[in-house]
């Protein structure tokens, strides 16, 4: 027997040992959207309140999964966190379109059975990611979108708030210079791409992934991004990985961003290298700003972004918190 | 030199010598939609209109291809033609969603730049996959759907028609067929998941994918299938191929069929094995009724399918024309 032989099945008779001694492993990473924010315009009381809120939300997405909760619980419940919280381009921090409203987006998806959920251009639907889930799991289809998408939370007993909930100043004024600036063919001096998302694995070994977003400020015309498009902004499979994605959302659907990083892994690339690959390769070299949060089936995560900054934070395998904003920090 | 070294550099030779004396590939092929369609449940008289509209369709893309223009060009000149007909559930013949609405999706993709366009829910667009390629050239968005999608068109200058150009008595009553089925909790006895499709390759080498469908007869909540998606319904890439599914639309989107295929086929799998293996393995096991048509970079194509029909038809690249209706023909 050549030692090399002899050193694998002492590898794999360790990783056995081990497996056995320790609890399966749980880990979660969420993103509040990734841009071109810089130190310079971020004020000291804002980077706190965004540190503050990730923390949160990756703490309540963790307990769920300490606490036995599935990988879909953990991500929506984080998710719903950041929805809630004005800071982010996600429920109720959306940005306005053009038109004045908030269109909101979000998908889901079950790495274990392929199961997902999508809703597109809500206005009245105070955590879009519930009710992708519920299409998930309350409707023979992926995707439902617009009034019908309404239609079916009201007949789910989902209670719809006033489109008035949505409206916050900041937003509001972001609309309004994105109009002036329009009109004065400036280009936007900050482009900051939020939207939020979360990846999971909990106890059992099952993988999910969630995205919520409100879309670009001034949108027209019922754009959609890649956030609500399986494959694109959203993906999860337990055979591979699960992914989120958060920048320019065109590229993110043309190169099928969350999908084709799962396939790397699926072939034996690692996550970190795929992701790596996917964002600072391919999205780069075709002028796709933003980044993604990803995990494989171990915990490993991987949170590359081409911006100078994503919002993200992450509980690996070993309990280690990390909140980040800029692209510096480790 | 070794052998294999010699070998190789006379078979590279005498590709150079083929690809000098003959012009390079052009090919075409189109599906009008899978289906549980079975030989006792069609009339003669249906089945050869049928076979004439996929014949004039994929004429008439052969005919653009033939004639110097572009793959986008063909594909979508073949995509109008079944549109335009009441035959198949796309354009003019699309089907009543459960509130008496004709509501179309499509999509198209250049498989030179990757550029992309979709459309989705919208009400009163002639040729829908005209508007999906008008997204791709004239804003910077891929998907616009709804009343804004119908702005956007308007904006363009498309004339928009009257909803009740889409009314057709065939499809009317499969709508009442089906509620009533619905009231008695009978199973729709002839699955039809039809759609129309093309995929093309021109002289340049570019290879276009388009989708087109008025979705699921009886549809609720505003619905949308695999055919507006980018990765499930549609895609196309000059490395590997360009691929237009029908079926069951949301296994499609889990399973990102048309991006899987290119995957498949840019890691070295003929696109014959790579559209088989999506359509009778990965959907089959999944339960996804449906099929594709799938062509490479040499014009090489694929029509798999695992109903026991696909409307389809193809001009390949030595000029040979097929058309057909159930599985068993060649």
């Amino acid at each position: 027997m050549k030692a090399s032989s002899i050193l694998g099945m002492l590898a794999a008779a360790m990783a056995g040992m081990a497996s056995a001694a320790e609890p399966a492993p749980i880990a979660i990473a969420v993103h509040g959207g990734a841009g071109t924010i810089s130190r310079e315009l971020m004020t000291p009381q804002r980077e706190q309140a965004f540190r503050t809120k990730l923390e949160e939300a990756i703490r309540a997405g963790h307990g769920v999964l300490t606490a036995g909760g599935t990988s879909l619980e953990a991500v929506t419940r984080a998710i719903r966190i950041l929805e809630d919280s004005p800071l982010f381009n996600a429920g109720k921090g959306a940005v306005f379109n053009a038109a004045g409203q908030n269109e909101l987006d979000a998908s889901i998806m079950d790495g274990a059975s392929l199961d997902a959920g999508a809703v597109a251009a809500v206005h009245r639907v105070r955590n879009p990611i519930d009710l992708a889930l519920r299409v998930m799991t309350h409707s023979k289809h992926v995707m439902l979108i617009g009034e019908g998408a309404e239609q079916f939370a009201r007949e789910q007993g989902f209670e719809l708030v006033d489109p008035g909930y949505f409206h916050t100043e900041d937003r509001w004024q972001e609309l309004q210079a994105a109009k002036a600036r329009e009109l004065t063919r400036h280009r936007d001096p900050e482009k900051w791409l939020s939207t939020v998302g979360a990846v999971a694995l909990d106890r059992a070994g099952n993988l999910a992934a969630g995205t919520s977003t409100g879309g670009l400020t001034n949108k027209r015309w019922g754009r959609v991004g890649d956030s609500p498009i399986i494959g694109a902004g959203t993906y999860a499979n337990n055979d591979s990985c699960a992914v989120s994605a958060t920048g320019t959302g065109e590229f993110f659907i043309r190169h099928v961003v969350a999908h084709s990083i799962c396939v790397r892994v699926a072939g034996g690339e690692d996550v970190a290298s795929a992701a790596n690959a996917m964002v600072n390769e391919v999205l780069a070299a075709a002028g796709g700003d933003g980044g993604v949060i990803a995990m494989d089936g171990k915990g490993n995560i991987a949170m590359p972004h081409n911006t100078p900054g994503m919002h993200r934070a992450s509980i690996d395998r070993n309990e280690v918190l990390f909140v980040g904003i800029y692209r510096d920090e480790p």
